[in-house]
């Protein structure tokens, strides 16, 4: 009875739920070639932007596509400025650009990128070792960063969106309250931002927190951002879909982790995240065999096998062709 | 409010479910020792036993020991008759013997052990590979087992399940009818297994298959053996978990496959499901930091490192350690 309940609940939320995209059930931002990429070998800024195109030809509208980072502290993110001039200017791709601070988001919006991600961490010691501030600091610095996107010249509305690393547990403090992250998600709205994601930056995220978290706060429109460390990310992601959360960060082939966070390994893969929306009737505007190939084109540029399970081993069916 | 529902619901089953053994919320049978070493380079009785000795001190009180078949078939299992006479007499630890067959049935009760696990297959093609036989064949010669054990001598009730692999599809057939599987779990049964336990041999098994099959048919004490081919497992069991399964088989370090079927890779990791049921407060009676002792034990016995991300991150909490 409870799980009539609770399919019920999910067909409710997926008919009626105000946060719902009209195209789409579920959308999901790509961000291989950012959070994927950054802790590979670097590639070539054409080799890049083969990889994005692959991303849209299967389905892929929101992506992150680099980051606006010291080339020195992350050489695979050289050459965002040009990667984003090249990219094209329709309105069916919103390409988002991941900025530290407020010098990153001038050299992002000079480059023509349509949308900003800026982290802030719910944690105090991960905030200091990833953009070396406090996190009041990080605070003042979005609210210029916001600032500088309300006065730009682009008649274009420019979303920022606040990504709060370390929403489900720190390396450094381990657990982080569900109290902490409501309230600096509150804060992050009230200066201007104009979305939060939480991100599960180093695979800590349960069942348990999922659902904590979304019960304490739950802002209109959150993303998660997953990361597969403990092997969790698509139960979690379940867990979110059932909680009404329709907006997730995903990478091609689960590739990613993160350059200042030991243990952060895999994103959530965006072909396991497509594969169990398509098998739970609720799309994606993915189309999963064009997704398993824009991974293989991956899996040649980075020289190695990526993470995704759904990737290696192919959808359901026909497995011994 | 569906979520709060789906809690309740949870902890409604927790509390008062039938299939709840008293003393712990949910009973892993730990098949590492058979299923996750069947595809490795054979090790002596010696170190197996060493390995069932660590699993023992984790907790695990139900564990499938080794398989009765042709050591020519499969070089890692020789020894099971050796390996079972060496092991302890105790009440505390139900030690289970997979036979293929009659034979192998006898060579287990010859070698004392206390329980039977016999696989059949919802896939035809798949059974006729992995026992040469048509399901009619598997069928009548499981009578004859359960009439075996009946007759047998020992005055210990020796309890036989009947594990149906391919459960949730087929690497030959594909999709497998959930009502197929009913009607041969029916049967099952009638003649005599003490339960029947569904395999998802070649990790096709999803969310959704995984509610239409438990709602198609819902024998007493249905245990599931999943496997994480296409990264689904965990998400698997959480789904069995709130319609109230509470028998799993899973394997230690995620080990696993069949030598019989392409893209049978590892077993749903005991410690993967341990770790997330000691998230969600249901008992399992494992210590959690033991069996990753026990882990750790086994890839050295391997020489590789094991599939379980939970193993290879440890714990949420403390990852910078």
């Amino acid at each position: 009875m409870a799980n009539d309940l609770k399919r019920e609940g999910i067909s409710e939320a997926s008919a009626t739920n105000e946060r719902l995209t009209p195209r789409r059930g579920v959308e999901i931002r790509e961000v291989g070639p950012r959070d994927g990429l950054q802790v590979e070998k670097p590639l070539s800024v054409e080799e890049r932007l083969s990889l994005i195109k692959a991303l849209v030809e299967a389905g892929a509208t929101e992506i992150e596509a680099a980051s606006f980072v010291s080339p020195k502290a992350v050489p695979a993110m050289a050459g965002a400025g040009e990667l984003f001039k090249a990219l094209d200017d329709s309105d069916e791709v919103r390409y988002w650009a991941l900025v530290p601070n407020l010098r990153g988001a001038e050299m992002a919006l000079e480059s023509s990128a349509k949308a900003l991600t800026v982290t802030i961490s719910a944690s105090p010691a991960y905030n200091l070792h990833n953009v070396a501030m406090s996190i009041e600091d990080s605070i003042r610095e979005l609210t210029r960063i916001t600032a500088l996107v309300a006065n730009s010249s682009n008649s274009r509305e420019i979303p920022v969106d606040a990504v709060v690393s370390c929403a489900f547990g720190s390396p450094y403090e381990g657990d982080i309250s569900p109290l902490d992250v409501a309230v600096l998600t509150e804060r992050l709205l009230e200066i201007g931002v104009s979305r939060v994601t939480w991100a599960d930056t180093t695979g800590m995220a349960t069942p348990r927190l999922i659902t904590a978290l979304l019960e304490s706060s739950s802002p209109p429109d959150v993303g998660l951002h997953l990361h597969d460390t403990r092997g969790t990310a698509l139960l979690n992601a379940y867990v979110a879909l059932e909680h009404g959360v329709r907006r997730f960060d995903t990478a091609i082939g689960g590739l990613g982790g993160s350059p200042f966070a030991k243990g952060a390994s895999g994103n959530l893969a965006t072909c396991d995240l497509v594969y169990l929306l398509d098998e739970m009737g609720i799309a994606s505007g993915f189309n999963l065999s064009k997704l398993l190939e824009a991974a293989s084109l991956l899996e040649q540029l980075v020289g190695h096998p990526l993470p995704s399970k759904v990737y290696a081993a192919g959808p359901r069916i026909a497995t011994n062709s």
